[in-house]
């Protein structure tokens, strides 16, 4: 054994790299970027100006001196370029104009019934979307669109699959459609994948373990693991809803019934047992005014939801060792009975090990977590380093 | 909207990317490397000179001819240097030298106690390296060596976290204890992880979601979800022995009764199942045996184990929509009836879009399959496209 193989970092980064340094927002000068690299100062200079020249980086003021002419100092440029955002539910459209650092420009929310089908609301969809566009563009370019919707969806070819509450959307070719009016990458995913991502990237940016569950009129997850969002096999990862529970320790359940989660602890259930108590209950958002209004029902009602998604949070737990589970939508925004519920199980039933670390949390994203979502995931594709590399040499020719 | 920033391929991979197109062994010329690639033939030309100087590609005769003098075609390199594999469970050891397309080479195994300890565990496994080394490495250099371990590992610093079944090895660095022998990268892992890692290379190699579980004395599972393997925030992803499972329809506990899988499906369990029914087992090796012989209590014991270890993963198909799983340890190797049981309840119990396409297998890997997947580990950290370019920059100095 004379010799030994030994893997040493890259030496030769691209701009795409060199620009991923950036993407934080800080601005650094052209030295600090050489010693954060590796690479020689001429090389991260040519790199550099490549990417001023494609706008994605802009002069951001001097450094301090340490005497002689003041070192500049770059810094990404998220004015590059603009992307559309749009969260889909099934009563709901938001449609939002964001920057490539994913702020939300402007939008526009309209009710709808997603039963109209495909056609008829994505034309409507995209009116909203070049009205909102013609005010806040400023000369800048479209460069990627971001869809959620209310199902599970093919990410690799935009298409819904089976989605039960999507009537006439299965299969729909929506980015086809899309580029119709905007020849722009396309990118459409289940809106609980959204919402993880974009919980992650306002909340958590250094986790890359993190479950978001979604409890409203039905039940979802959103998984990002190992830094990736996973999407499983046919895009149906996440499908929390219709994992079967038993009736645990606690539970005023028969003995041996067993329902589907969504079936028990949705904001659907929830009304439709409310109902049974003779209170005067249609859907969720009654239960959430009733549970906000203190109703001893609801609320327990609430708490119970919550130990039930807690039985298969804490299969979760263990299958996947997360650092954080975040609980949206509506019922789990009505306060803190869902999360107390959830808590309860998880730390009783999970392994110490998966736990010691573990934070179970309230979703602080609000009502844009969806657009803002959409936004990151078309920012983040069009901002590979990848894409970079290849819009910087296109803007070079 | 006059520009539109639109992602085009990356221009400008070097030799470890073009390594990665040769790593499926396949032989291929300069001119079809390009075309590959979309690089031009003379910086083609460059980086392959470089990995031949490398030794990490060879001379692989030559391609047809269009007329003129015939290509001459070049392939991966496998012998370019050697990996140590280390498989350790309970109560036996396996070392086996591998090259770099992780064929085993030579390997030996002894009886050993885990509970010895590491220091005077790992001399033993390290004495056994050295003497197999001596023999098959013919001059080829060690690159790397890779272990597994029955028991959850942080897999950054390569040490075990509380292991149950490994009393002393608590945090201890192994690391830096094998440094000392074999200064190269040393990665360690779960061996359900390995196991995982293993069966996808050698029987499924395009699936990206595949769930590996392990039934023998204990339970456990390595999760491949997004083509990585997922360890989770603490390393301890894939704990599925610890999940609690009700008395599910057709169980003969009684309703309202929970108990931990491993409680009710592992191998010991099954041992303390048939010693209640009058039966000489003392562990899972004789109920290997009487599953073997034909016995039907024992037969009927693994059917429900098998059932029970669907309960689970009837959601975890729910949760991560994985294409296969696959069912290995002793218990499974045993016959098909803890596969059936398992089919049973999964098909019967998950989503239908989850479940479509959705194959539940035997593992087919054999006794070899722990140090098949510690060599793929450690052969894939040594040939990333990083590794590579950084291997061939320090050969050109």
């Amino acid at each position: 054994m004379v010799d030994v193989l030994r893997p040493t970092p890259a030496p030769s980064p691209g701009a795409g790299e060199i620009f991923q340094i950036l993407r934080d927002g800080t601005a650094r000068t052209k030295a600090e970027l050489a010693a954060l690299t590796g690479l020689a100062r001429s090389t991260v200079a040519l790199r550099v100006d490549a990417l001023l020249a494609a706008d994605l980086l802009r002069p951001a003021g001097e450094a301090a001196s340490t005497g002689g002419r003041p070192p500049a100092r770059v810094a990404f440029n998220p004015r590059a370029g603009l992307v559309l955002a749009v969260d889909l539910g099934a009563t709901h459209a938001t449609v939002a104009v964001a920057d490539l650092a994913g702020m939300i420009l402007d939008a526009r929310t309209r009710a709808i019934d997603i039963a109209d089908g495909p056609e008829p609301l994505l034309d409507t969809i995209l009116a909203d979307a070049a009205e909102l566009l013609a005010t806040t563009a400023d000369g800048l370019p479209l460069v990627g669109v971001g869809i959620g919707v209310p199902g599970p969806v093919e990410h690799s070819t935009g298409r819904p699959t089976n989605p039960p509450i999507m009537p006439g959307w299965d299969r729909f070719d929506i980015p086809a459609y899309v580029q119709r009016t905007f020849d722009v990458p396309v990118l459409v995913d289940n809106d609980v994948n959204i919402l993880a991502l974009g919980e992650q990237a306002t909340s958590w940016p250094q986790v890359d373990d993190l479950i978001f569950v979604k409890v409203s009129t039905g039940i979802g997850a959103g998984i990002i693991a190992g830094g990736q969002l996973q999407r499983g096999a046919q895009g149906s990862a996440g499908d929390m809803g219709h994992v079967q529970v038993p009736a645990g320790a606690g539970s005023t359940r028969p003995p041996g019934d067993e329902r589907d989660l969504e079936a028990l602890a949705s904001g659907s259930a929830l009304a439709i047992a409310l109902r049974a108590e003779g209170l005067d209950v249609r859907g969720a958002s009654d239960v959430v005014d009733l549970v906000r209004a203190g109703n001893p029902t609801a609320i327990e009602a609430t708490r119970q939801a919550g130990r039930d998604v807690g039985e298969v949070l804490a299969t979760v737990v263990n299958l996947l060792n997360p650092s954080i589970i975040v609980l949206g939508g509506s019922i789990a925004r009505a306060g803190e009975h869902l999360l107390a519920g959830v808590r309860e199980v998880v730390y009783r039933r999970s392994i110490p090990l998966a736990t010691q670390h573990l934070a179970i949390v309230q979703s602080q994203a609000g009502d844009r977590a969806a657009v803002l979502g959409a936004a990151i995931m078309v920012a983040r594709e069009v901002l590979s380093p990848a894409s970079v590399d290849g819009y910087v040499a296109a803007k070079a020719r």
